[in-house]
């Protein structure tokens, strides 16, 4: 009924979209500020740009590991399809907790809420993996287990990390703080999934 | 004079900005409420949160019947195309109607009008199948009779609906509401459309 | 040095996003008014309402114009380009001369400044116009002179417009306001460029 | 893992929004206002225009570096995505620069913000480049030495008109931002980097 290409730039568009509206929440000092109380209204937009950086390389890493997934399908069917759906409905709201941890970035209750937020995009997005590849249900060809083990766990070790944030805000903001930033610097480094990928031939970067 | 690819290209921008701007309804507590004060305030925004959800679906189902459409066209021509932009034109105008509702939840105006803003962009798209379909103008082949029986009838299941909700809200807002939820839960499911075209080997989900 | 496909898609994104872009001058009156107060505050939308849906059809109008003009392109260079990025900045700050003239919609300034502003947008048209077509420069074929005639009557039509209604905003605003409503119906009407385009076998609108 | 054509419909619709977002800095005067009051309140805007026109052009011009550098790559891996993601960062930020200038002009910091974001967006850019070119890592054919400097010296233009800049800030304000708007109209220019591009037949401008 639909074909891949479609939701590829739906996906894409509202990918490119969330990621662009982050920037609405770094607000311009008034007009009439200059010089050192500029300089001051600027620093207190600080916490605002740290989120800001933390939910793009987090959205960025979603989009990645959606495109892995998309590269590997034969075709969608009507269930593949909502559950993406359903997963673009969580990351057009990421905009809201980025704002919400960057406006309130030392309270407890904005720092749950933003790890709910990326559990809930990590759930969907294993949801949306088995949606696919279960049984290789909609695959191009038959996973390797080893492939589907170190998939899981990519999508999995984002999860794990919040459920540990969350459980450390009840004792310490600064700590869970920390656990927080702590995994979206562990997406930025290569893993498993990356080098399977690069040594599967019939997967290669060619130039379409 | 215009290619299908860019109406499709066009259309995809579109839906994904609309359904991006409906998490612009969702404001953020400002900086100077803590604890209980920020809960309750975040806890506010639920009716936003929900008409935000359902909207969101609504869009998802106007953007899949799209493509099931655009998938069997030959060819576009200008009637077709200003049919397209105008039924686009009402999707843009979604994010109004979606953030009137959540802000005046239980106002019977505020109903009235997201209802009225649906049944519109049923009849516009009806005004497109019809420009594409009738006498298989536009198609690729001979659509069957049961075929356009199902598609219209998926159409016209919005609207009717949307009707019953609208003359509800004379007698009981919460009962209104719960007809329009009712509609957004309903086109989830999947009917004899999606059937149809699921037996339809000519037009499967290959990857192109 | 650039491929036409990217440059359409480029082109796309920035229509699309300024088409939506125009629904954020409905604001959603406060959560406090009810009942008639409501409805009146709606009422006082209807000039932004009406703003918006003109320059809806302007925008795609221009849509279509430029992608009938890429569908005769055999190439891009240098200046084309550039022409057209000067074209596509007029293009995104339609919704902030759409939003002057829905808030002001009496005041002669925001007119002419309206109608300045789609002047700009047709005479940069016919720059893209003459930097790609003149003497076939970049054209997939020759055109006819015919052809040539009606695409320039079609890209002037507006500004021709646009000078009457500035004049007339001297003598008569709702006269004014006529006129930039008249050339926005007229747009919607199919003339000899459309006729032209039909009848050219080579341009037909087929599957690609 | 990832296909060239995917990154470059997640840049194309970044690049979009972000041009797009440039226009929410131009507000709308308030509904009070008229005659004279509403003339002034509009003259006061000449600032925003002016950086919102001059980010227009600087984004564009990445945009066409972009695309022309995707155009010589084979293939994509893993660290030329992730300078691509952060490059494509420091242009989701630029409404926030450009809206800060805008309404600071005549402020120092506001200037030197602006210069050093371009700066790092310029830097960036030529890490990309050398992630994708050193040694021809990624080329689909080995760059002349000649076409490598032309390239390098392109992108290390901005950065060093910015450093000026910057330098005379501390000296004379209107002279700062008389540099600052000269590098936006020197990228106007053709340069070498063009016509080597042009002289190159396997790079044309083929329609494809």
């Amino acid at each position: 009924m639909l074909r891949i290409t479609r939701i590829e730039a739906l996906s894409d568009g509202i990918f490119a979209i969330a990621m662009t509206l982050l920037v609405l929440d770094l607000y311009v000092p008034a007009a009439d500020l200059h010089g050192d109380e500029l300089a001051k209204s600027l620093c207190a937009l600080a916490p605002r740009l740290l989120a800001y950086v933390m939910s793009f390389v987090l959205i960025s890493q979603f989009w990645l590991a959606l495109h892995a997934m998309f590269h590997n399908l034969a075709r969608v069917d009507r269930s593949f399809m909502w559950w993406n759906l359903f997963f673009l409905l969580t990351i057009t709201a990421v905009p809201f907790s980025t704002s919400l941890l960057g406006t309130h970035p030392f309270d407890a209750l904005a720092i749950r809420i933003y790890a709910c937020h990326m559990i809930l995009c990590g759930a969907l997005m294993l949801a949306l993996y088995r949606s696919g590849f279960i049984r290789d249900r909609l695959a191009i060809r038959p996973l390797t287990s080893e492939a589907r083990r170190a998939a899981i766990r990519r999508i999995l070790f984002g999860p794990a990390g919040y459920i540990i944030a969350i459980a450390l805000s009840f004792a310490s903001i600064p700590l869970s703080l920390c656990v927080i930033g702590f995994v979206a610097l562990m997406y930025l480094l290569p893993t498993k999934v990356d080098h399977h990928y690069a040594a599967d031939p019939s997967i290669s970067e060619e130039k379409s």
